[in-house]
């Protein structure tokens, strides 16, 4: 059946999370990798010569011996996965889409266009309706920061059952997160960098759009407060996040924990290939959960949240970790191709 | 002038905390390390063979042939540096002060006692005038966990000038700080442990005693909230600090930078040996201050902060670095009693 | 056919080669974990109270509710892994195959005993042979060290075609070789460690009996020199060598790559279920193989080599990597009882 | 006295071991920082704007006044500290040494000049006597490579004593040794690299140079033999080396530890200032030396040996430590200059 899998491109496939994309596109069941493209540094390499292949299973073959194309409008394949550097993504994106191009990207560049999703299909489906109102032959849809989503899955649930009034978080975010060769190793071994530029800014107003309002056409933000503080630690993969909430509404620990035990959303529900079973796994044991432990947990698409308690400041603190690299980024974009090719926006293709 | 140097004792010697006591004592001008004493398995060995010597500089000649004592008073040493384990420090330290020892305590089984002071010298010198409440021919003196002393010393120099309302405080602590062996390396390369067993109690109310008024013989506490959360990292010394608080009254940044630069206290103006110059060193460099890079500013015994900027959700928001196991534990007692020294508390021995 | 299925006990089922006894005998075609066995400080409860679970993969369900049983000859299940320390594995070993149980050992006690095969499939798969001599009405087969492992599926085929006479091999040992909680993270992030208690003794004596000849009913030790230099590096898994040999006959690069290439053996022909594809991975990149990245290579099960090249003391030098806890522990151990299995050692079970 | 310090410049000053002769440099009691050099890209910048600091000491104030000079021969100090890439410090080092300066270089293209000393004031001091055969106005002075410097001093006395016939050699080598950003953190944690572009020849042809004789105006190289194979590991400063040698003449192992603790030479007997106090120091522990605990022994001047034993293959083996950027680099470059200073080679300066 492999000749009705819809070819797909993966865009700055020799970078970090064009690597991730082409492992987990390896045997999807609906797409099929078709094209790489990169700089034209790369381009016109065979694809294993132009990348450092830096993930632990081995470079697939198909992928091997692609020739890397440029990022321009004659790439074949319609669908495409973007893993740009911001620097160049804006315009590379912007021209595809108006080529007729469906433009799923993991770059920041247009998360906040008025009429650009920035997606998460357990939280915001409904949003997918904006991509109607482009201006575009094709389309751009995004998915938000690493450190976002974990975040924003957890405070779902909450925000459907008790309101949320005030969030503050504290990270302690991998070196996956950074690129490759991203953080020099002497910067990082038995060391802390209580920095990473534009996280703070990005982790303050994405959520408030991704869980706001959709109506009239248009997205009103959520309303509640955000403040965050981000730090790079010696950790591969997995971003770990202290979050302390207010709600608006009254509620008990068992409350919550069954708010995030129960929860199951449209991707669930459609059984999308890349949703995890549980967008939510709570843990009882005092000291979890830890990226090393639960990272990977659920095809490393689920949020592991712990250690859920009252707090003298706020109503409730809690520890959240999630898959910066997968869910965060590579996984999380492909979730969102899963979505629109089953609500049918592909259907052209 | 070495006959004229006061003979100490350091209890728990073999622990981590012990060797760092015997490793800053080394070339102290004011004491000698006369005896060293620990549990029955140690006692009667020489303390080279007794102890597994994890420090990197090497262990001082005059130590390695001393015969490890018990914790018992017969030792004949009158002030003695504790580094013993909760576990047993409790009925060590009471039988000790009440036999004619001077016990300066870095575990936390008194430091809740009314009559004990729990003692930063920058912070609360006068506490120490608990001690002559003290029903005991000796005296116990407490310094505070490691984590306290960074937080404590940060916030100081904001309470006088501005007034504390509440503190929220996440940390990422040193390796250190769990003694030795302490914490598996297979928990914690590439990987986060989000529990401190006892810890965030700890910071939730230590600042509170330590930063009290002192009137009428006894501790008022400060009044102000505190909600801590702790993560142990990979860094072998030097525990980060995120911290938010709220004032009592509008500060601006550069009001509270002025604050923490002009920061001089009672050990800088007698010149104690162990006192850093400044108490408090802070970076405008942007990712700065870092454990790897600042923990052993000013003799190890300075706070570095950094990153100070305004809160959607406090007032302000920052980070800290400090030595958690000189400044946070050894070295910290090491002060407390020079302070002790200078003020005459000793003057009998 | 679950019940087909042979039931399987695990000893020393907590530690940490225990561990991944359990995690690797989910899902088995041919054996089923029955029962689990540890120290009397652990016999009577829960498995899952028992363990501090450290694998990356969750606590299986079914062993989780397992009542944890003592190391004696009532256990229901005839076929028993072992993963207990040496210091008390001998006797259990001994008295349990003395009472007709198949004593499948990771420990290394009965390695050398004269009639126990010291087993790897790929390699000396007829001394298996040895166990009938066993005056025991069950029998003991051991596997070697996680560091000779590794090293003698590299020699193998060496030997088979060009005949050995000297080995040289520096060892850069991963701290799951250690066991659980083993190395503390003080001595080891940012630090080698430049000895491993017993194991240069282990790597220069076994190889010789297991690439030994087994004629007339025993082994005759082969006769080449080993000289092994082991130091502990901060790699939670994977064990890197490098390697330098002189051969008895001349060989090329490229005659070493095919023997390397081709080699396969009977696991490999009977298709046993943990048997890897191929036993030998041969990398061309000039800086391969490396822990991270090759450690999981089919299954954890087969050795990765990489820069041969010539050496101006020996003939050749060369690096290996082995999974230590998977191929050089537990796996390995499976893999012996697979073949057992499959050469009728257990058809009247 | 400042004034009569002969005033120094060191180019490639922003590079990892430029920012290491810095530090060095700082209250060094014969010369004096006076101007820093660099590409053209940081030319021009006060020092502190264009270095990124990356030292655990705080960058000297008067350092981080200077304004980068580029390195042409216009610099007003005569004795030039050289740190800079392979890539250019040939050409720069060569018009330096032609307009009358004096090079001391760390850096790798001068090293087998036939009129260049490769030095190391404890071996070949003599060597220095090529100076006067060079054809240029100045003079270029070498150091040897991070991980030959440790090795070589470990060999010289069993060299004067037993004479060398074979030496093998593994490293385990430090991040800092890659300069900075140099391994990715994505690279090295939770792995090793077995290769280091170059360093295995380094490794075994310099030490037959150093180690050579010099009469009738020239250097005989020794003839030993050397097989090097070079690991990058996880620690940020030091280098271990695993060593086996075969001897000439026959040694007890206490005569090879006597060899080793007697050593002294030429720096020591000089009383030069960055001269270790002894050359090597011998450890009994079984499990040392190791990096973490010995790099900065005796001003990380040091080369610290460990687990002398006898070799199966070899006569002996043992293990050694030094420091890559101090002995093996700046620090060894600026106890070259001493040495020449007082040895008479800068009085007209």
């Amino acid at each position: 059946m492999n000749n009705k899998k819809l070819p797909v491109a993966v865009l700055g496939a020799t970078g970090s999370v064009g690597q991730k994309f082409i492992e987990l596109l390896q045997n999807h069941p609906w797409f099929e990798l078709h094209e790489v493209a990169a700089s034209e540094r790369s381009a016109g390499k065979l694809y294993k010569d132009a990348v450092n292949w830096i993930q632990s299973t081995p470079l697939p073959e198909k992928a091997a011996k692609l020739i890397v194309k440029e990022c321009k409008p004659d790439l074949e394949s319609k669908i495409v996965f973007t893993g740009l550097d911001a620097s160049v993504a804006g315009e590379i994106e912007e021209n595809l889409a108006n080529n007729g191009y469906y433009v799923i990207s993991n770059s920041r560049n247009h998360r906040f266009d008025k009429d650009v999703p920035l997606l998460i299909p357990e939280i915001n489906p409904d949003h997918l309706d904006l991509v109607k109102a482009q201006k575009r032959s094709g389309a751009i849809v995004t998915n938000p920061n690493c450190s976002t989503i974990g975040l924003a899955l957890a405070l779902k649930p909450l925000q459907d059952k008790f309101g949320i009034e005030q969030v503050n978080v504290v990270t302690m975010q991998a070196l996956s997160g950074a690129g490759y060769p991203g953080v020099s190793s002497l910067d990082i071994i038995d060391n802390v960098i209580p920095f990473i530029g534009g996280e703070e800014e990005k982790m303050e107003c994405e959520p408030l759009k991704i869980m706001g309002k959709f109506q009239d056409g248009q997205i009103e933000d959520s309303d509640f407060r955000i403040s965050a503080q981000c730090n790079r630690v010696a950790v591969i993969d997995g971003h770990t996040e202290t979050v302390q909430v207010k709600l608006k509404k009254k509620a008990t620990i068992e409350e919550i924990e069954n708010a995030w035990r129960e929860f199951s959303a449209l991707p669930q529900k459609l059984d999308l290939p890349s949703a995890p079973l549980r967008p939510i796994h709570y843990f009882e044991e005092k000291n979890y959960p830890q990226p090393k432990l639960h990272r990977n947990i659920d095809k490393a698409m689920a949020v592991s949240i712990g250690r859920l308690r009252e707090c003298p400041l706020f109503d409730f603190k809690f520890v959240i970790i999630s898959h910066n690299t997968i869910r965060g980024a590579a996984g999380g974009a492909i979730l969102n191709a899963e979505l629109m090719k089953d609500l049918g926006y592909f259907k052209n293709l």
